[in-house]
């Protein structure tokens, strides 16, 4: 291993980014826009004022600037655990033998164990600087929940999070994280909202879903006074957030003039991918360079690969705007076995579009493969990976192996998003022998499809 | 926080310390030998060649080399997490308005979640460079067993652990991350020693001890063909090998010519603070500079500030060589409402010494200040902290509030040797107020010192 390339290449705090990179900028085709539930009509920024922060819808509608400055306050914040490191996977190399070189932008090295907190800040910095009192989100496993936690611990805002009621039962360990950060947790459905009451009385006995628990979120959010409603994964601006995620990825990879051949992100509502690929798609919609890059989604959950391309709900409440997207239908349940992450139903409209456009490609892994290939990570890398992450894992190996067979020496970058230290249930089930395979069939997601909007 | 000193201060994978130093080369007054339990004679190489890898039983007895060079496969394991980063707490020192300085020296950016991974993989290697096909080791809480585990699966050596029973049933999390790792955990007592098979007939119902744990994997080790045991903490290899924590630390604080006032480190086999002290406590040793030196233990398990100094036993079971060392007595139960981890009887006999010496304090705080400390931290500096680094947390945030009465802008440096994502049931009873903070009486002692050997 005498190779000059570090195991972990560390960016200086100087180094850190100090704008966003806003993807629809270079976009020929921009995502299309969000639709008022209501009246199907594009959403207008004063429309979103009860909901969101002033200054993320201007960035959730801004389409055009290319670059938006980190304030410094942010950048502060994110000195404490960035820049990220990229590491080269030289041991999981070795074990593959395979000519390859990969590489792993790593996110987890923070408490919310996620890359959720590069946008929880932002958005929570944002509400600060509106003179708000807090904010109000949904969680379901927890990690978006824990990261907006420790923003609002920070800045000393009020956070209030709906939690999916079957992890706040099962997962007390995420909940007593975001108590630690002095948020409230609710489970979720609940009796404090409207929504939660009329599906409390619908189906007596739900354990609730993400859907469900982001009406609640909205609706109190609406409903308090100085709050307003943030969102981890999907939005526009939590793209642009995520973006640092890329840049620094590209600008430690500049530092030893390497050039990647492919780019692999796990995808569920599509923040990591999102932000992973920003400057690699930017010379790709350019037509500067050329890169592979792949979405890596659960078989049981498959938004790219057999969802349609349409308008949809985001939440299962259908009080949000309605975004076009890939997606199975909002009233998309994911298998009771599903133990792996990326369970949404949707995906970015960002996403969806260059997908659509034919900038990026996706496959979908089933989830048993998908632990295999987090077990023989965690062995060779020493890092225990979140299942969702796990999924890039997973193709960042069959591709390797494929070079193996072939020869060839392809460089290969995936997004290693987070820690799996709260999953351990799920691995649980997985070295028990207990964990399945379920993928829908056509006549499950057409029953979901079914839950689309007539538009 | 114009501060030229960043927040993070990371050394480069070739400013990794090259050799481990080896603090007894430097004391005049040697810790005294290990003890045969049998003969009462020191022990000798042989004597302990069943039991402990022979590179390992050079290193445990030699206290004349200074510096032991790190074998360059050991020092490519520590690429994949060191060098660690030295941590300016700058959102500490804002939140304490405090004139002082704190720096913080983390040891949990890796998958066992501290700083035990640095000896477990150093006497993995040994274990595996001997020719043997497995280590054998107890573990309480968990994170000596991932961290040896992890460990293991890299080298491909083989496993055991024996958990305290109550840990292995209430906390399955940690014991699913071994094995992730491959490792095999079994619940003690077992039915698989006569140790433990005695302890059960005597004792049936019983959950477990750390002491009780520690017989069994030794008499595993000595009982099974290519099998030896090894220990995360206490004995003198293990500060050896932890010394890259202090070494990293100097280094790191020589680059920004800072000179530290105060080094503070939790204690309870003395593991962590045996290694952060290193380098320091060598200048102090030498006449060459001073620190003021802390070791802080729970006031529920005060092995300094309460024991005594004498010969004991390391473990329940009496299989083990005795130690000098301040000890409680090996009989020593900690309180059933002890969460916050340094439940060990006994001490490091290289601390034992020095404190024994006055080249060093100890101090011992109640539980429910230590989580206060732990929260306000997490909420300030953004890392959950484990229990056991908690109480070095409120030693640092006491001396920074002594500094704002007085002006003093000292500086501190501690250690933070681990996360508390594995902790969070202890989080939970202090967030609902079911924490106690129980101190021994000196009955109680006086009947745990009924346990020391009469000699």
């Amino acid at each position: 291993m005498s190779n000059t390339i570090p195991y972990k290449i560390y960016l200086s705090e100087n180094e850190l980014p100090k704008a966003w990179y806003n993807l629809r900028a270079d976009m020929k085709n921009k995502p299309a826009p969000l639709l008022n539930p209501g009246t199907l009509q594009p959403l207008t920024a004063d429309e979103l004022a009860p909901i969101f922060c002033e200054e993320l819808i201007k960035q959730e509608l801004d389409d055009t600037t290319r670059f938006i400055p980190i304030p410094q306050e942010i950048r502060d914040f994110y000195k404490m655990y960035r820049p990220s490191p990229l590491i080269r996977a030289y041991c999981l190399e070795e074990k593959l033998q395979t000519p390859a070189k990969i590489y792993y932008k790593f996110e987890g090295n923070n408490t919310s164990g996620s890359h959720k907190l590069n946008s929880a800040i932002a958005q929570a910095y944002y509400a600060k600087k509106q003179g708000l009192k807090g904010v109000t989100t949904e969680t379901g496993a927890g990690q978006w929940g824990t990261a907006l936690s420790m923003a609002c611990a920070y800045l000393g805002l009020d956070c209030k999070v709906y939690m999916v009621k079957v992890s706040y039962e099962q997962k007390p360990f995420r909940r007593e994280v975001m108590r630690t950060y002095g948020a409230s947790v609710t489970p979720s459905p609940s009796m404090e909202t409207n929504v939660g009451r009329k599906i409390l009385a619908e189906n007596p006995g739900t354990t609730g879903s993400l859907g469900c628990a982001i009406s609640e979120a909205v609706e109190a959010a609406a409903s308090l006074e100085g709050y307003r409603y943030v969102l981890g994964s999907v939005l526009n601006q939590v793209l642009l957030h995520q973006s640092v995620i890329g840049e620094e990825t590209k600008a430690a990879l500049d530092k030893y003039g390497v050039k990647p051949d492919m780019i692999i992100g796990c995808a569920g509502g599509g923040s990591n991918l999102g932000g992973l690929i920003g400057p690699f798609m930017r010379e790709k919609l350019l037509g500067e360079a050329d890169y592979d890059i792949v979405a890596v989604e659960p078989a049981s959950c498959p938004s790219f690969t057999r969802g349609v391309f349409a308008y949809d709900f985001c939440d299962t409440g259908k009080v949000c705007p309605l975004a076009k997207m890939y997606t199975l239908g909002s009233g998309f349940i994911p298998a009771p076995n599903h133990a792996g992450g990326l369970r949404y139903h949707g995906m970015s409209p960002v996403l969806s579009q260059l997908y659509h456009d034919g900038y990026m490609r996706a496959v979908a892994v089933p989830q048993t493969e998908v632990f295999e290939a987090a077990e023989m990570f965690a062995r060779v890398e020493g890092i225990l990976p979140a299942p969702e992450s796990s999924h890039a894992i997973k193709v960042a190996i069959d591709e390797a192996m494929r070079c193996k067979e072939t020869g060839e020496e392809k460089t290969i970058v995936f997004g290693l998003t987070g820690t799996g230290y709260f999953d351990m249930v799920a691995y649980e089930k997985f070295h028990d022998g207990k964990m399945d395979d379920y993928i829908p069939t056509e006549e499950d997601l057409a029953k979901f499809r079914k839950t689309l909007p007539e538009m």
